[in-house]
């Protein structure tokens, strides 16, 4: 098995050449007017951590390690403030074991060792967090990390139903690779889809590959598995209920306070052979964002609906700069989508969309189809290799003082402007004080009926060694306008560390304590992932 | 303001003319083949209650009434067992005032009366309910039923992102009323339309007019007001979000016991102009299931997809009782239906299904349409009229010692001929032990791509005066056959006093136990609907 790079997204071979880490300092040397000098990765034999303060009881030490880069890997997951304190060797609280239960009953042992002796517990999942996720809490004598990675399997499909049983620590490619040859699929595709599990994208609502309709982990959740410190939780396979307040959606986005999830029963799709595609080019953001709402309101429930301004159209997708680009695709098992797009195309050039309507690309297996490689040529072809790149490429630009980060919210439409306008404005002043300057730019990644998930993008050249501070002060005003402007703090990142000033401002008060009292029910000794979500 | 019935679903006006009574009484008479004389009906001077055994402090008393007719009209909902016992003027527990708050401030207000009194109180949505959702519970010295119908506005319309801030207690046809002049539509019409309550269909996870898709209120709600007694809750307008268990999907489902809805943000939409249907004929109940399940996996989101078994296909929509019907439909406010409902009618052929092309209606504004009354011709509007008027019906049939009701669930695929199997066994063996026989049916209400919600009917002439317990054993019989079959208890009815034994066995204990630690959270005199969901 490939081994994980501590610092950088994807294993150690996905770690930058020198080659690539001087292109990258020469490219940002250009764009920011500076002489950045390439530096060296860190080495996994850099690493020195704190020593283990605790060992397994001899029952679970068969299934625990302690050793420094293991503990490394355990400590961050990938945003900025992650990626930098990483790249610096700067780990001062790490777990002290890392578990890797290989069935429930020692999921159930290790919680059990770790709420008798007073240890935190962190859930894990595929590291790939932005939102530190899973970083140990200060404050605790022992901390024991559980990679859940020896659950990965599929269990059980039911082909009838469109179901399966999956285990809880399986990764993105290793759970297709599964469903694949029953010709199935869950067809969820975060990002981070590579470096993140089952487990972990319903302990975060993960939001998946449609950008319509049902698109939330949440949606294909059929029921769940969880191994409490106070028992099992498991629901019933229903396709629906009306049965008193939904169990799962306690689970759902739980982030590993209440159990870990160890099974889910997902409802799983036919392997789509119809597509289409097409990419539509706006005069401006707001135009294309028209486009968005009327053909998202039409429900005619395209697969991909997303929208790039007209920065994030020329570095994803070579656009000029002056147009946004909105990426429609629509993709069926069984229904030809030549009529679906040929409509939301008509919606978006009557808003003021343009495309040559032989760049409409259909591919349903007749003979007008334009081929298999829908989606993967032109505008939409290039955005979708960028979307697939972005997390490698931020590798290469470690260690030079550069400051860069996404962030997503969603909104209602109609508030959708204002958002816009002041998170864009928040950050740009943000970045003008404490970078001297720097971009913004923005997509909608999901649009629903009643507003769209944008995500923002910003970067400025920051000064060695004081990035973090920096990035704070940048992502403090931009949570701020946030929320100010009716936002969610996170639509599809989770919480985490990272977000808790801003949910605690957006939940419902008596939520908070509502969820204190499940939490006291579920782990009355208050082990598992202490901060997230609730003062412990 | 048209007086309600005490004992009939409807008005007084809609109660039974002594013509219609006799028809039933003949109708029943010769079905059964035993000879039933009709009955007159109770008149609301027969009804005498229990004193009332408290009265409301004096800042409330102009909103507060303790008459006999009004105390009656909130004890008991719609099911058999409620319209059996009002019928025959059983009242033993009527709550004792009937408080009619104007504003968020005299619900407050009436909750703290009661929080601090120790009173029961009881929140009163349009009083259809089928699961004893509002009857009074024993061991209170004091009842009071907190009904929301002077809560009945829409507050606003936010038009760009087709939603709407609607307060609770408005009913279903005044909440249309509403939105209509604007264009918009919430769409959702579960059959007790006329008698239910936006906050009554929130707190019950009602079921509505789509068979498929965003069908339960839940996927409507896009935030919710709920006054408890330990203050407000208030969720975020969000169109989506990842951050953390949703605080809506906890006041939905919640059925009175946490807070009371006062005001929720509805997704709405634009008034469908293009429809489709066709009703297509199956040789079995099964048959017509497998294309149920290959339409909905297809992704083709019809509005209508129901099953009627032969025994209802008879009944509802005058086939010749050999056999099934599918009754499809589609809808939209801007796209075509044609090639949808061509679609769906060409895998129902696939699957065995019969229908004649001519039957196909589709009505898109077109020259080629088939005009306005789609979906109200032939056997799909015949349909159409007999499930609207099935409430009705029954107002006609009292009195007579016949015995029936309507019980739906809802399971995967998998396990859904078992369940149909062992579900009607057990009811007709039921019927057949304690009535001397009867009949069974089932129709698909809705259908997901992972199961049917089937809907069991049952029919038998029981004796007079031994009605109740008669059904008590049937229903019994029935219910635990559901959840030994993999299904749920209630798919859209709600868990009420009727389901707790069923809905305690499908549930995770330790959400039982969560749910009561909530509980203590939001209400902590426990004077909410006491002993629904989990004992007080």
């Amino acid at each position: 098995m490939a081994k994980r790079s501590f610092w950088a997204w994807g294993h150690e071979s996905d770690e930058p050449t020198a080659e690539q880490m001087k292109t990258a300092a020469d490219e940002l040397s250009k764009r920011y007017r500076v002489n950045l000098d390439p530096v060296s990765p860190p080495r996994p034999s850099d690493i020195s951590l704190r020593k283990p303060r605790i060992s397994p009881p001899s029952s679970l030490a068969g299934i625990c390690v302690s050793d420094d880069h293991d503990r490394a890997v355990h400590t961050y997951g990938r945003s900025f403030r992650d990626r930098i304190r990483a790249f610096n060797l700067d780990f001062p609280n790490p777990p002290d074991v890392v578990a890797r239960p290989r069935n429930e009953q020692e999921v159930e042992a290790v919680l059990e060792w770790c709420s008798s002796s007073g240890h935190a517990a962190i859930p894990f999942g595929g590291g790939s967090s932005t939102v530190a996720g899973f970083e140990p809490p200060d404050g605790y004598d022992g901390i024991v990390t559980i990679d859940l990675e020896g659950l990965d399997q599929v269990l059980e499909i039911d082909d009838v139903s469109r179901s399966a049983r999956i285990q809880g620590g399986v990764y993105g490619p290793a759970l297709e690779d599964q469903l694949r040859p029953h010709g199935f699929t869950l067809r969820h595709y975060p990002q981070s889809f590579e470096f993140s599990t089952l487990g972990g994208w319903i302990a975060t609502r993960s939001g998946g590959h449609y950008a319509t309709n049902q698109t939330h982990i949440d949606d294909m959740v059929e029921s769940v598995r969880m191994v409490t410190p106070s028992g099992l939780w498991e629901s019933r396979r229903l396709p629906g209920s009306g049965a008193g307040p939904s169990p799962d959606r306690i689970a759902i986005g739980s982030e590993g306070i209440l159990g870990i999830i160890t099974e889910a029963w997902m409802r799983i799709q036919a392997r789509p052979v119809s597509r289409a595609s097409a990419g539509v080019t706006f005069p401006t953001f707001a135009a294309g964002a028209e486009a968005a709402r009327r053909i998202v309101q039409t429900k005619l429930w395209p697969a991909n609906c997303r929208l790039l301004d007209p920065v994030e159209a020329a570095v994803a997708a070579g656009m000029d700069g002056t147009v946004a680009l909105l990426v429609l695709g629509f993709e069926s098992a069984e229904v030809p989508q030549g009529e679906f797009i040929r409509h939301a195309v008509d919606i978006a050039r009557d808003a003021g969309g343009t495309i040559d309507g032989a760049n409409i690309r259909v591919s349903d297996g007749s003979k007008n189809s334009s081929g298999g490689d829908t989606g993967r040529q032109g505008s939409v072809g290039a955005w979708r290799n960028s979307f697939l790149n972005a997390p490698y490429v931020k590798n290469h630009q470690a260690g030079l003082g550069f400051v860069t980060e996404t962030m997503e919210t969603a909104v209602t439409w109609d508030r959708w402007a204002n958002l816009d306008q002041t998170v864009r404005a928040a950050l740009q002043d943000a970045l003008d004080r404490v970078c001297g300057g720097g971009t913004v730019s923005c997509r909608f990644t999901h649009v629903y009926t009643d507003g769209p998930a944008p995500y923002f993008t910003f970067e400025g050249m920051g000064r060695l060694g004081a990035e973090l501070e920096m990035y704070a002060e940048i992502k403090q005003a931009a949570s701020d306008a946030i929320i100010a402007a009716g936002g969610t703090i996170t639509h599809h990142h989770a919480v985490g560390r990272l977000h808790r000033p801003w949910y605690d401002q957006q939940r419902p008060e008596l939520f908070a304590q509502s969820l204190k009292a499940i939490k006291r029910t579920l782990d009355p000794h208050g082990v598992l992932n202490p901060g997230l979500l609730i003062d412990s």
